[in-house]
C-alpha cells in the first residue's frame, strides 16, 4: 500500500543498487564444485559453463528476488553475483577468471529475461597477489558488450586476511582508469572469510565497508581520480555511526573536511536493517550520498518478530524516517542512484526516459 | 556548568570507563624503543625499568586527563597503559611480558597518585601464536598486587593481520577461568596496526570491536563462562548501528535472542563521538549494557567545529539524549561500571560507599 501510495506518479521509480543472485540454479555451484575439484585433479576440471535452462532462471527469481520486488514495490535492482560465492581466495587468477565470466554471463542472462527488473553489475576477476589491471578486460566485457553498468571490487581478495595492498595503492590505478574510461562506478564488496576470526555476513563486510572508507579517508586517490565512484555498502559499515569520529579524525590529520575530500566519490547504500540505524544514516550523511538498496535475498533473510515484516525490506525504514521530503526521497530511491551509475538511465529508457529523470530535483 | 548541575547529589559521580595513558613521559617511549631495538641487538636491550619521577608523571597527566576531569565534571577514569603501544605483534612473549610490566607499573604509579581520580586496569603480555593462558600469571599480580580491576584484552595480538584464533576457541579458556576466578572484566581492544590495510584508530579499532561481537554471537562461550564480561569499546564498533541485522543474523542461525546470547555479558562504552551516534546507541542498546566513556586523551584530540567543544567530551552527547531519565544517566555513569568491574566499589570506597552506590537505582 506504501508502495502503491508512493507510485502515484512515474517519477518515483524505486531503484534497488544492491541486490546479488544469491538464489542461482544449484547448476552453477555444482560447476563450481567441480572447478574447485579440478584444482587438485584437473581430470575433475568443469571444462564447460554450467547448463542452465531459462525456465530454471525464471523459476529461481520468481519466486525469490521478483516475488520481494512485488510486494515491496520496488521497480528495478542492480544486480551482480553472489558476493559471498565469488571466492577470490580460492584457486588463482585463472580459476577466479572463468567463475567470474561464468557468473557475470549468467548475470546478463537475467537481464535479458527481465530487462524491466534487473541491471546488471559485474564480479571482478581478483585473485590475491594478481595486480588488479588483471580484471580490466573483464569489466570491459562487462560493459561493452554485456550492457553492464558497474562492478563489485573485493577490497581484500585474500578472504579474510588482507594480504593485498589497500585501494589506494598504485596498483589499483590502471583498473581505476579503466573504470574512469567507462564511467561506471564500483560497489566495495569482500567475498566470504576463510579466516576463522570473521563471520561473513556479520564481521568481514562490514569491516571491509568501513576499512575502505578510511583508506580513502587517507589518501589522495579522489584528487587523481575526480570522477572515481564507490559504493559502499552495507550504510557504509561503521562509518555513519562514527562520523563524528571520522570528522574528528581528518580535521586531526589535517585532511580537508568530508564533504570535499570524500563525499563527491563515496556513496552509502541503505543496507541497514532496522529504523534506529536508517534514521542515523539518513541525519548524518547528506541526502545525495545515500543510495536505496536491500540486498535482498541477502544476508538477512527473515522476518522481525518486532515489526512483522522483513529485516531486509529497508523501504520501510525509510518511508518513515520522520522529516524526509518527498524531493529526498526521490534522490534516495532513484536520483542518486541515476547519477553514480551513469549508464544506469540509458539501460532504464524504455521504462523511463534519461532526460525526465535528470529534470528530477537533486 | 552541566556537571555541576547534574553533580548536585553525591551518588552523581561519574566514571569513565575507558582512558589509556596516552601521555606517558617520554622515557617510557624510549624504554621501549631500546626494547625493540635489542631484539635485533641485544646490547642495546632495555634492562631496566624507565626512570620516571612522580613529578613527570603528575606534569603528563595534570595538563591533559586530570584537566579533562575537571572541565567536564568526571570523576574517575579507569586508566589503562596506551593501547596502540601494547604492540603485542612486536618481538616474542617475553618481549610482552616485560613491556607489559613496567606499563602496568606506571599505571599502579598512576593510581597511586591521584587516587581520586584513576583506577587500573591491566595490558596483558599477549603474542601472537603464544597461548593466552601466558597472560594469566601477570593478570593475577595486576589484580591481586597491584589493586587493578580488570584487563584489556586484544582479539589480534597480530596487529592487523589476524592470525590467532577467534576469542572463541578454547585455548583463551584458561585465561577466562581465570578472569572469572578473579572477577574482573576484560574490555577488547586491539592495538596498532601494522598492516597497511587498517588504519589503528579508523579501522582496526573498529573492526575489533565487530569482529569480537559477532565471535561471541556465533559461540557459546557465555554458556561455558556464565559470569565472564567484556566491555566492547568505541560504541561497540559497528554493533549498535547494525543491531537489526545482527538481531536478523542470530534469528536465521537459530541462535537465542541477543538479550539472552550475549547481553548478560556484553557490554557497551559510550566512545561515539557525535550527537547522532550516541542517540542511536542508547535507543538501540539496553541501558544496563551502557557503560560511560571517553576514551580521553585518545584517537580523536581536537575541538568539532560544528559544537565548539571536544569530539569526544561524551558527556555532552549523554546529556543531550532526548528522553534519558536520571536513573538513566545514573547507570551509564556509574552503576553499571560498579556492576561490570566488580572490584570497583571497594576501589572507590574511600569517596562513595559501595553500600550507597548498590543502593542506587539499577
Amino acid at each position: 500500500m506504501r508502495a502503491a501510495g508512493a507510485k502515484d506518479a512515474e517519477a518515483t521509480m524505486i531503484i534497488d543498487c544492491h541486490g546479488h543472485y544469491t538464489t542461482a540454479p544449484k547448476e552453477l555451484e555444482a560447476y563450481r564444485q567441480r572447478q574447485i575439484a579440478g584444482l587438485k585433479d584437473p581430470s575433475q576440471s568443469a571444462s564447460e559453463a554450467p547448463k542452465i535452462t531459462d525456465d530454471q532462471i525464471r523459476e529461481s527469481l520468481e519466486k525469490a528476488q521478483l516475488k520481494f520486488q512485488r510486494e515491496r514495490g520496488t521497480d528495478v535492482t542492480i544486480f551482480s553475483p553472489r558476493a559471498m560465492g565469488m571466492g577470490h581466495h580460492i584457486g588463482n587468477a585463472n580459476t577466479s577468471l572463468h567463475w567470474s565470466r561464468v557468473c557475470n554471463d549468467l548475470i546478463c542472462r537475467v537481464c535479458a529475461l527481465y530487462p524491466e527488473n534487473f541491471v546488471g553489475v559485474c564480479q571482478l576477476p581478483q585473485s590475491p597477489g594478481v595486480p588488479p589491471a588483471n580484471c580490466i578486460a573483464e569489466l570491459k566485457r562487462c560493459v561493452e558488450e554485456l550492457g553492464f553498468v558497474g562492478c563489485n571490487l573485493n577490497p581484500d581478495p585474500s578472504g579474510g586476511h588482507w594480504s593485498d595492498p589497500p585501494l589506494t595503492d598504485r596498483s589499483w590505478y590502471p583498473l581505476y582508469e579503466t573504470m574512469v574510461d567507462l564511467d561506471v562506478p564500483a560497489m566495495i564488496h569482500v567475498s566470504g572469510s576463510c579466516n576463522p576470526n570473521f563471520h561473513a555476513t556479520g564481521a568481514h563486510y562490514l569491516n571491509g565497508d568501513t576499512t575502505a572508507f578510511m583508506q580513502f579517508l587517507t589518501s589522495d586517490i579522489f584528487t587523481d581520480f575526480p570522477t572515481l565512484k564507490f559504493i559502499i555498502p552495507h550504510g557504509g559499515g561503521a562509518v555513519p555511526y562514527h562520523w563524528g569520529r571520522y570528522r574528528g579524525i581528518a580535521q586531526d590529520l589535517k585532511r580537508p573536511p568530508l564533504g570535499e575530500l570524500l563525499l563527491r566519490n563515496v556513496f552509502f547504500d541503505t543496507c541497514v536493517y532496522h529504523q534506529a540505524g536508517i534514521d542515523l544514516l539518513v541525519k548524518v550523511i547528506p541526502i545525495d550520498n545515500i543510495l536505496f538498496a536491500s540486498e535482498m535475498v541477502g544476508a538477512v533473510k527473515s522476518i522481525d518478530p518486532q515489526t512483522g515484516h522483513y529485516f531486509d525490506d529497508t523501504m520501510r525504514y525509510i518511508e518513515a524516517v520522520p522529516g524526509l521530503t518527498e524531493k529526498d526521497k526521490l534522490k534516495i530511491y532513484q536520483g542518486n542512484a541515476r547519477n553514480v551509475y551513469s549508464r544506469l538511465s540509458a539501460r532504464l529508457s524504455g521504462r523511463l526516459s534519461a532526460s525526465k529523470a535528470e529534470s528530477a530535483p537533486h
